[in-house]
């Protein structure tokens, strides 16, 4: 049932649009109660194998019901895909108190970002405590996720000197905490020495709004090792964030923020698919990229034709 | 004339802005031969000081007419604002050779966003081979400013440790050189070890599609020196992207995001002074805001109304 809601809101016709937008006002009073994560790594960084062993930890350990869904356009995946990655989640893809969920097909970012916040709303109606959101932190996409999880967890490899290789700056500046993975064998020093260098990195950031210091620590998929610690991050955090207030502030601004974005996306739609805007668009964005018309004459020109 | 015009650009009146367009279109064709530097820093680094060294310099070495605009709206400026400036680039103020514009008061980002780009075209076909964007470096307008000049330049102070501290970090990823401003008296050595602790830093980042290796250098306006290497950096960036088509390209690019931005702006305008989005949009974005109504569907339910 919930793999059909997810479906439905996936899904760009117009009639399932509607039927989707009832469901989801339906199942909105059963939603909310969850703690919603979001997990960012470049590829390589053993993404999909730290998903399995700190999501089956929750199950175990900490009795949550466990939805992951994924964000990233799989056109734009660098490194593979979660459907990939499934499979390589043998135990969570089994585990009955799990529930993993590949990103659509061929949609654009704005149109993932969208079905995957509905995908939450389901998944927490349909009883799920903790819901990953995952990304390959290469991209746009870290914004999205940004704003629509609670905590915002970022993994990163031990490296020799070139830890920042290959992550935007800016997502480090937006992560809760960061997980140094691999923290096993031979690795476990260069993991250590990382994570001082991250702690350094850190402090030099000005003090967040929600009043949290983000936290650094090493883990192993492989042991496993480290996944209690992050664990009581997490639940460090949310004491913190639900005892000032943060927390539901956080997600009242977040709704807002959705708001405008699917008020803004929708007026583009209808916009670029209007038929005189469609075929005079050509002509004359040629025109303003050869600098022949200002930018702001020829959209006034197109908003005319509205 | 050009202050007059710009003026014209700046106005929100609809008959205004609609001669403004004409005066635009009109002028378009005498301008882009021009070098656009957005200047960065953070209040203290000496912005001010800097520019009315750098455009001296220009203007008296390198035979330049130069122009400097502001894109911060007045209102959010943290530390004085370019008319306060003005008054404190006493010799650039003064030089025929120079245009100094402060930013429009009390108008969003987006709206002196759009007013600054046409200024830029304006200051061209009058005759300006150079125009300084400045910006203060620590909000939300330098994604605005990088996209709409041709090199990005970041002033950073020396200090001890703490010399990420009030940029974000966005903003030394979109530099293509980095000035350590007030390297001066027992400045010197401090600003050195600054100087090698960001070219450390920005060997870090993947190479930009430019082809280019963003330079760190130092300067001081009080003696003045460093500012011929600033110059000198400059020149070479020109001559590698011109070589290579990257400078032409990025011109089209911008061309092209300032084409849907408009439009974006044009669509919202409309959308939210529409009469019954108006009355309607307080109650709906409360309910959003509590999570009582999904904003994809408030959205859906807005969009309809117009």
């Amino acid at each position: 049932m919930l793999s059909r809601a997810i479906t439905l809101v996936e899904s760009r016709l117009a009639s399932d649009q509607d039927l989707a937008q009832e469901v989801i006002d339906a199942v909105l009073p059963h939603s909310g109660n969850s703690l919603r994560i979001g997990i960012t790594g470049v590829p390589g960084v053993g993404k999909s194998t730290f998903i399995e062993a700190f999501g089956l930890y929750l199950i175990r350990e900490q009795r949550q019901k466990l939805a992951v869904l994924a964000i990233d356009p799989t056109s734009q995946r660098s490194g593979g895909s979660i459907l990939g990655d499934k499979t390589r989640m043998d135990a969570l893809s089994t585990n009955p108190d799990a529930y993993i969920r590949p990103s659509p097909a061929g949609k654009s970012l704005g149109g993932v970002a969208r079905s995957t916040r509905e995908s939450i709303i389901l998944c927490e109606a349909a009883g799920f405590d903790t819901i990953f959101v995952e990304t390959v932190g290469v991209g746009q996409s870290e914004t999205a996720v940004h704003a629509m999880v609670d905590f915002f967890l970022l993994l990163m490899l031990a490296g020799a000197g070139d830890e920042l290789q290959g992550i935007k700056r800016g997502i480090m500046e937006m992560s809760d905490a960061i997980a140094i993975t691999k923290a096993d064998g031979t690795n476990v020093q260069k993991a250590k020495t990382a994570r001082a260098e991250y702690r350094n990195a850190l402090h030099l950031y000005p003090r967040a709004a929600s009043g949290w210091l983000p936290q650094v620590s090493t883990c192993s998929a492989l042991q496993p090792s480290g996944l209690d610690t992050i664990w009581k991050t997490v639940t460090e955090y949310l004491s913190l964030t639900k005892g000032n207030g943060y927390f539901e502030q956080k997600r009242r601004d977040q709704n807002l923020q959705w708001l405008h974005e699917a008020i803004r996306q929708g007026l583009e739609e209808n916009f670029y698919r209007h038929g005189q805007v469609k075929t005079q668009l050509p002509a004359i964005t040629s025109e303003v990229k050869e600098g022949h018309k200002s930018a702001f004459a020829a959209a006034a020109e197109l908003l005319r034709l509205v």
